[in-house]
């Protein structure tokens, strides 16, 4: 016969903080609470086993139970020195959920089960307050009629309408007639009235007695707190949070003890530190003469716990410290006990009943992203924990905080949203609507602040993006373009918000029957996706903070992988490096014909993919050249003596092919053709799947003079750099190879190249490397035969997820969502690498590779390079390094040090 | 030291027919048939490691080759009785070559090397016949000027300009003055006098007199055959045929034999069995008093060998058999032993000398598709050879010549192409170009047999190509729209003829500034993609060729691998009975949407598409329901007794959304709503890439509505079946799949589907399968866990290929072409599995599906179920079946009995 149910009290527990499986959280530490003497009310709790048995038995309880709760009841009974239902001197029990991992007000809690006629008697006598007692006995009445007559019971009633509703009514009733603004101006008589009225009604609405019976009352509350565990609250929060149903609750029977016994009684919630800043204060509040529930209720302002706690608007409020000196130097020696023993900080709950101080609760403290990095930072100086154990004190969420405003959780909460989106690019912002990109650039100069709403963006936009504050999209992915951009810069964006209808030519949005007109405003968070209506007050977590630097310095004490950035400027090569960036993993040569600046590249790029032969296309490549070079030479300068990865051009090149009839109209007088002419050369591009076209390296060996010019500019900038007496470190890469005929066909052009331009320059060597991505599926199994030639590998996982899966990344919105929601994918692929498919194609890649080339250099450079879960899978498969836009790189640095510090 | 130079000749020789890769082909048959005592002239082969030294060491010969040279030059002098180089009874030698692999007339041969002033005398006097001898002296220099003083020594010269063509005009002048027709209309003394002349010119022109050492003469010749491996026409036919450079090429040095002495000797060239038809006769040819290359220049008609080989037209002609019928006996029973030896049909080349008959060549024999059938079939049954050398003994492209017209080859071959396209359906056409399917319907009712030429096709041509004799389109690759249908029907077609101007209003044709308008002719091979102007010829191979069905039978016997269609009609379904399918292997159910009597269900499936909610779309499957099932049923019944893969809606949606302005009209009445609306609706179907788009079981999951109709609409098909005594065996397949959860779920609403039909039917079981079509490559790699819960695979290698490699079907056609051309890729792998790379994935779904389920069935459906050379390859890999179009069966059923005959 298994053991069913664990015993704690007077420093003896048949559990300790180890159990949560079985005890769940609160069972637990209760426990270990009780093991480190530390007072504790006695009680037991009922394992999550019972629990899985209880459903699987539909209801049942394995048949040692009640002998087992009698036996420990009786132990209780005796360390309390109280008798349960006895009417002279009644024990009171509490019976409280608690899951393996804290599932906030999702469960059942009922209180002062054992109060009846009779022992309420006892009760009275005993404290001598007949108020408290009747006043124990209507909450009781209160909340067991709704928990357990009602909900465990399977009645079903509309919202406002069950008995707790009608019995909330009686006591307005009550109030009224005796003309009471709260409960506590009630008298003790018109308590013991109102007990009756509420049997009355309970009788009435449920067709049942309310229990007398105190065992009868026990055994109610132990089964609606397992039943709760299927509500429907605890279903759907278990849902999001993807705890599993096997786990199931426990039940813990503990004796109560009552902080709203009279002065000398309190209740209280604290923190081992700050849990807002950090801060290494003991932090808190405090009610007088209260009861649990109403400090988390908050219709009492509670007090500060100390003096250290107290902030101009709580000054003249008295600290417990002040209120109770010896009780509160007993609490600060115990918290300060746990916070050791636990080696984090804590979250303690504490009632004092009649000066005697009981520990009700200790559990991991819940904090925000500032405070988690710099009490693991400082826990880590106090030599209380590791570096590796820093490390993983902080998640990638809390860490986000320090890199972005946000909008103020506090407001947040209290908001409906308008509508929902993906979170494509962290933070909050807020800003008047602005339909389209001319509109973004005119209203950011005269100073407005804006948010760029689109139907999706495309490269013609990315001024306008660049002027907003934000950017909003109806359609796109994760990987759309206005996603890639936003996440590139850092900049707050939500994407696919599909309930939006966008009118532009009417410069309106219209969601949900409410339509919004330009110059309206909207609050984004692009961490989480969710659009408001309005302004709402924005916080600045890291600027300026000291720990964040100092947390990562231990990150890279920890990490074993490089953490690279994907940059094409200058400006964000700087950028990236402040941020701890070690190299460029990505630099793309198509960034200069988008944006600022690149009118004149553009215009002599569109020349060129219009060309009608080669001849044509070499004068314009002539062109070209100057641009590119100087492109270059200026990102290898400012990552000097660190790797850049070169990624010749990639996109097909209808891309670049002009829309506008005036862009048309420029480029037919500059090729001397007639309209017609451009159509059919422009129609000769179009293609049906062009993320499967003629791209990448497929353009590389039908115009070998393309890749020649920009293999020429590279290894000429870098010949120049190094003239310069600088160290630059070109890596040049070949994208969307799937045979390792296509790389050999450019690395023989490019060896070529390199020796002409040692011939030119009369340079003896330019240090430089060549290799490829890895993004095509085929190349992962041919891996073995590619690493023959190229001297490292990019992972570019974007197409490879793309190919994959078979998901082009623009069109899976449509079923995507859907997916993730039926839980057919555990997430978005594009967001997070897919281990098992897509993974297991990259592990086969690395595998191979390696076997041909032991010291085969590996690196990441899709969008999943700053997504840390992906980080920790480059690290575990063998990565070099992973690399990701510049505002990503603190968060890989975090991610990376965690898969060190999980070995 | 390595042996260099082989000797044969009386009866032994130092090879054999084995050593073809160290003596070449001739070399080593020349040995063989030596060694069984067929009359050979004496000669020896200096081996194919001497041509690889040769051109290792620029030039340089091993040192003991002049030695070996010598040694076995005189043992030809001993065997032959004659001397080298003797003015009284000299010996002359041919100089051939002879590579590994035969190369027709690609590289040089020089005769008669050994004459000079001296020896012609001793010639003269020995054969009494200075006409010859002086005949043979200026062939020779005619000869060898060209090849050895010209070629080899690397002097380039322009097309007629070279020394051969100066003394063809010298030649001519002569027979000029002399009032000659023919050459053998010139006397002795001219010859003798034109020897002179020659000399003459070869001194002026190449500043060298022409050698008079016959040993000189001899090294000359060895060395013009080594260059003439590394020559032009040499180096491009081994490109085109695959041939590696290492291999080299031998040089056979035999003692000349004369056919032109006189009325006693002869030459001819002969094959043991007819290689036009395959009968076993011995077939023929011969010429009196000629060398062997005046039977292959054509310029003398030369005479059927035997009585059973002369026609009408030779009837007149004296056959060997008449002439000499002594040595016709002889030759008759060395070409029977000879077969017999090689138990193959063999190309005999032989020459009388005076009599005396001697053996020139024996090598295996060409042969066109019918006759290498007829012969595999009569080898096999005269026990010459065993079922699985008779399956082997015929390639592909014959068996192809069988299964449809084809353009007649002599007609062919002189006929300059108009332009070359991708070879997307087998066999020839012939008819008169239509630019509209519509154009195409009509005058293929008034009697005209026409050929489609479109830009491109799409679904709505279908009609237009059923009623085209062949399809030309611009545009596309194999697998485009065009060639699908095409080959689907065993109908001619060339797509992506790149070179054609179309123009569709005009009604137009233009190529190479030639322009063809509707109503001309157009010829087309569409077993090579060639398109000819005007009426060419077509023949037809296979009608009611007897041997034919035999040899499939031995095909049958031999192979391993199941032989199923793919096929959507009870028609084709019936044909593909007949050409031995054992079973669909691909049922698309978007078929009927397409072609005639499609418009009804196509209106439907539109509402559906467009229905606004999950309502409007029922009440549109409603309606749907009954075509599908009727559908389904028809082919269910057809295929009796066989199994029958149904896969679900596989394209995207938008393909059905209609383009045409009466279409849309006609939607928006239906549907009533406003064109707006319609445009609305279908651009938020629209997609970038809708291979990677909304697609397969994506619209499964998201609409299961979708799915559940079709699955009602199989399995109700299936029970209305079973009541009929028939036996149904539906196998549901599920597309695009590249999750199991996918899967699941889809399996999950086809078991509930299941238990409602046998409810509704009363059935106790309803035989079926479910599973999974394998084609994109996540699927792959978690085929093991796929297993679980999939039946079968079928392996969808059109989309594996597109999603493996990136490569859009529609689109790769910019450069794939260039890529096999440039050598990049060996094949178009949509026509070919890729076996290195789409091939690997597939090897890793098989291993992990089959080791979860042993006994998973696999198959392929993709159009490379019919390519022979990936037919094999999933007979290696261990499929239990292939799948291809009706009229390719056969050639799958041979595909796969070679294969098995390989292992």
């Amino acid at each position: 016969m298994s053991k069913n149910v664990y015993f704690f009290g007077e420093g003896k527990a048949d559990g300790d903080a180890k159990m949560k499986e079985l005890l769940g959280g609160k069972g637990a530490n209760l426990a270990e609470m009780t093991n480190l003497n530390v007072p504790v009310p006695a009680g037991f709790t009922i394992s999550t086993e019972v629990c899985t048995l209880y459903y699987k038995n539909k209801g049942q309880y394995p048949q040692s139970l009640t002998e087992e709760v009698n036996t420990n009841l009786a132990n209780v009974e005796k360390i309390m020195k109280m008798k349960f239902g006895d009417p002279k001197n009644p024990l009171l029990l509490s019976v409280r959920s608690g899951a393996r991992s804290s599932m906030p007000g999702m469960m059942e809690t009922i209180l002062n089960v054992g109060l009846n006629e009779t022992t309420i008697q006892g009760l009275i006598e005993k404290t001598q307050n007949p108020r408290f007692a009747w006043d124990s006995y209507r909450r009781l009445i209160q909340m067991y009629s709704d928990v357990v007559m009602e909900k465990a019971a399977g009645i079903e009633t509309k919202e406002g309408e069950g008995i707790r509703a009608q019995l909330e009514e009686e006591l307005g009733k009550v109030k009224k007639s005796r003309n009471a603004k709260a409960d506590c101006d009630l008298s003790a008589e018109d308590l013991q009235e109102l007990v009756k009225v509420y049997k009355a009604k309970v009788k009435k609405v449920l067709k049942k007695d309310f229990p007398d019976d105190p065992m009868d009352q026990l055994w109610g509350a132990i089964s609606a707190v397992f039943q709760s565990w299927n509500g429907k609250r605890a279903v759907s929060y278990r849902k999001i949070e993807g705890i599993p149903e096997e786990w199931g609750t426990a039940v813990n029977v503990q004796a109560m003890v009552f902080g709203n016994m009279g002065d000398t009684s309190a209740t209280g919630v604290a923190f081992t530190r700050n849990p807002a800043t950090g801060e290494d204060v003991f932090y808190g509040e405090w009610l007088p003469n209260a009861q649990g529930e109403d400090v988390v209720a908050g219709i009492r302002t509670p007090n500060p716990i100390n003096k250290a706690g107290k902030t101009e608007q709580s000054q003249h409020l008295t600290s417990l410290e002040e209120a109770m000196p010896k009780v509160y130097k007993q609490l600060d020696q115990i918290q300060k006990k746990l916070e050791k023993h636990y080696s984090d900080m804590l979250d303690i709950e504490f009632t004092i009943q009649e000066g005697t101080l009981w520990m009700l609760q200790c559990r991991v403290g819940k904090r925000n992203g500032p405070a988690a990095v710099r009490m693991a930072v400082e826990m880590c100086k106090q030599r209380m924990i590791t570096k590796n154990q820093a490390v993983l004190r902080v998640t990638p969420s809390q860490l986000d905080e320090l890199l972005h405003p946000i909008v103020d959780p506090a407001v947040e909460k209290k908001t409906k949203s308008l509508a929902k989106g993906l979170p494509a690019g962290p933070g909050g912002a807020c800003g008047q609507i602005v339909f389209t990109a001319a509109e973004a650039v005119a209203q950011a100069k005269s100073g407005k602040t804006v948010i760029l709403v689109r139907e999706e963006t495309n490269p013609e936009d990315v001024e306008g993006m660049r002027a907003a504050v934000a950017i909003l999209t109806a359609r796109g992915g994760m990987t759309s373009h206005a996603a890639l951009v936003a996440r590139g810069w850092g900049k707050c964006c939500i994407v696919g918000a599909g309930a939006l209808h966008i009118d532009a030519s009417k410069k309106t949005l219209s969601v949900d029957g409410k339509t919004l007109k330009q110059g309206a405003w909207l609050t984004l968070n692009g961490t989480k996706g969710y659009v408001y209506d309005g302004q709402l007050p924005l916080i600045e977590a890291g600027e300026g903070n000291v720990y964040f630097e100092e947390f990562l310095k231990i990150c890279d004490a920890v990490r074993k992988l490089n953490i690279r950035t994907n940059a094409e400027t200058p400006d964000d090569a700087m950028k990236a490096r402040q941020f701890g960036a070690e190299g460029i993993g990505l630099f793309r040569t198509e960034h200069m014909f988008y944006g600022a600046g690149s009118e004149q590249p553009l215009s002599i790029l569109r020349k060129m993919i219009l060309s009608k032969d080669e001849s044509e296309r070499q004068k314009a490549l002539k062109e070209l050249f100057p641009f590119v070079k100087k492109d270059i030479k200026a990102t290898l300068d400012a990552m000097d003596g660190f790797p850049v990865t070169i990624r010749l051009l990639d996109p097909p090149l209808h891309e670049f092919v002009p829309q506008e009839k005036g862009e048309i109209d420029k480029l037919c007088k500059e090729l001397n053709i007639k309209p017609a002419e451009f159509k059919q050369r422009a129609e000769a591009l179009h293609e049906s799947n062009p993320m499967m076209g003629h791209r990448g390296v497929r353009l590389g060996v039908t115009y070998p003079e393309i890749a020649e010019m920009q293999i020429r500019a590279i290894l000429e900038a870098a010949g120049e750099l190094l003239q310069e007496k600088k160290k630059p470190f070109p890596e040049i890469m070949i994208p969307v190879v799937s045979l390792v005929e296509e790389l050999d066909h450019q690395f023989e052009l490019a060896k070529r190249v390199y020796e002409e331009v040692l011939q030119t320059t009369g340079l003896k060597k330019i240090p430089h490397m060549l290799g490829t991505m890895i993004e095509i599926p085929r190349a992962c199994l041919v891996a073995g035969k590619i690493a023959e030639t190229a001297e490292f590998f990019s992972f570019g996982t974007n197409d490879l997820t793309q190919m994959g899966f078979g998901y082009s990344r623009d069109d899976a919105v449509a079923f995507l969502h859907h997916y993730v929601e039926l839980g057919l994918l555990p997430a978005d692929p594009f967001q997070t690498i897919d281990q098992t498919g897509i993974g297991e194609l990259m592990k086969i890649a690395v595998e191979r590779g390696r076997n041909t080339r032991p010291n085969l250099k590996l690196g990441i450079c899709g969008e999943h390079g700053g997504d840390p879960e992906s980080v920790k899978f480059c690290h575990r498969i063998g990565l070099n390094y992973v690399s990701c836009s510049p505002f990503r790189v603190p968060i890989a640095r975090h991610a990376a040090a965690c898969a060190a510090a999980m070995e």
